[in-house]
């Protein structure tokens, strides 16, 4: 019934980790190092994105509150007002939706920091970012195949999560705890 | 087209206003008390309940914010491992719903506290408890129409976020504070 | 420890319940029974609202999925893009919030029909809306006191509960169905 | 400050996408395929998942969505009952997360499919599903760093994620559609 010329699921994964791989070589260093102590250094950390980019950043956000931070998820129900000192994890592969755009100026506005995560390195979200990481992968708009055989802005949202498992990883092995320290935070409810 | 004897939506109105008004003539003052002592002395707040029950509970969960507690609610994405000394304030018409249950074992068998909010004194839930509050509406699965013309557990619901608020009433005028007090609170994101 | 002339959480519920009272004696019918028809009618409806009316919105979502509409809560996973037919049901205090002003606006764009719920009958979202539900409560920001001697949006937030549960109370009254028929599509997972 | 031994966040990131390299060259083709057909023929999809696992799970829904299916997520505010004919599409490191293994139990006690993502071929979710995909990945609470030297289940939430964008890449795929022709399901509202 199905083609011989269909992929089996197997070639799409091999092809999505050989996108991601061409993808995580990243060439600007100084600014996830930037991430990195922003985060480390931060009162509070909020972290806000729009459809599946917001559920990439709200697994980092789990594991930064494994590690021992205090973290927000924007939109969720007790989430306070940010302020001064307080850092704003965001990503938007075109660096243009409006939701993340207009948080990351009222973080400025109120003295928080703002780390941006995006593909456009020349996008309002670049520009507003303390500082910006650029994931050279297509955005969700982007229908040319150029950069990525896959739909919309998948590999954006695949490297979006690994960028986020990677800040973790930086942040704990920095912190010299061992895993079992970090396992008390996990929810013990549900 | 609609027949005469079909209800108006006001006459609706009025007749959910007069249940609940029937429903509020609480006579357990000792454990309202109770719930608000447990409340205001907990190091951290979880609020844990299923369907409408959870909704109405985040509601006061985000007033309790507002007040200055440091709330969570169970299953958002940054919610820690309670502990002890915190509170766990839970809802079950029925009080048998298996996560409120066993979250509620879980939390004493920590060290936590726990208000429920049951519409059965002699359930699960209530037999848990440290401070039980017994809203006299009919459960979700009570289909009788014996306490309530409304489908399911509405009226149990409506009350709960009644009771959310009057709880959070009684801990803002204690406290002294301004409604401007609290303002800065509010999520200025999104 | 607590002065004499601080409330009980009995007096608090008693006032609250008081304010319900004096708020639920709407006058516009016509647009209450508009906001029935155009639900009853909608392809799809849509629910939209941020902080504690959006939750008191989430109850009235889950009624109504339960009376066997299609119901969608913007910001949730799976919810798909409005179109024509399809109803915005959407409420804010101020009738100024917004994501809610540019939802409403989105819907009219796309030849959706929209039901807005506010305390302002002057505002954005009573002029976008096909039939306005003004409920006569303070908004959030009106901290007078003038209408309700509760904290900021909590009397609207309350009453928006009660007139979700009208709406549905009617539309499943009208609709002939026993309580028993609604019962299987409540949510057996989790 | 920081040691010179401490990793950059560009060796995380490479050391976790060799991670995934190494763990999706999965054996169970069949198992893959059989997860292709019961999600293209199912009724609806229903997905679950705990913690990182379901966020994870989260995203493959969206895109589900956007692939024309009808799909809920367990817990979100409209979700209805599973049913005859419907797929559960859930995922446990462990295999042995209890509300994931009661979950598969009630699907399958209503005669619905359910396809189990798992580290562990014994587990109980392995057992009742009616298509395993196990992924070769340390589960949660395996914390030997034989696996993986990163923290906890993040591998294997990690390649969840992928494994869930390949399932939704071939079925588009197959589907021949456009992805202009998915773009007008993206969410129009906020």
């Amino acid at each position: 019934m199905v083609g011989m010329e269909k992929p089996t699921i197997q070639e799409s994964l091999t092809r999505i980790v050989g996108e991601i791989e061409g993808t995580v070589t990243l060439p600007d260093l100084p600014a996830l190092e930037a991430a990195v102590e922003l985060t480390a250094k931060a009162r509070r950390v909020f972290v806000h994105g729009a459809g599946r980019s917001g559920l990439a950043l709200r697994m980092t956000a789990m594991r930064l509150m494994h590690a021992g931070l205090e973290v927000h998820v924007v939109g969720e129900t007790t989430t306070p007002a940010i302020g001064e000192d307080d850092l704003l994890l965001t990503a938007s592969g075109s660096g243009t939706t409006p939701g993340v755009v207009s948080a990351a100026e009222t973080a400025r506005s109120v003295g928080a920091r703002v780390v941006g995560i995006t593909a456009d390195p020349e996008s309002r979200l670049a520009l507003l970012a303390h500082a910006t990481l650029v994931i050279p992968a297509a955005t969700k708009t982007d229908r040319s195949e150029q950069h990525s055989a896959q739909y919309a802005g998948s590999l954006f949202e695949q490297v979006l999560v690994l960028v986020g498992d990677a800040l973790f990883d930086v942040l704990w092995q920095r912190s010299g705890k061992s895993a079992d320290a970090l396992w008390p935070r996990h929810a013990n409810l549900e």
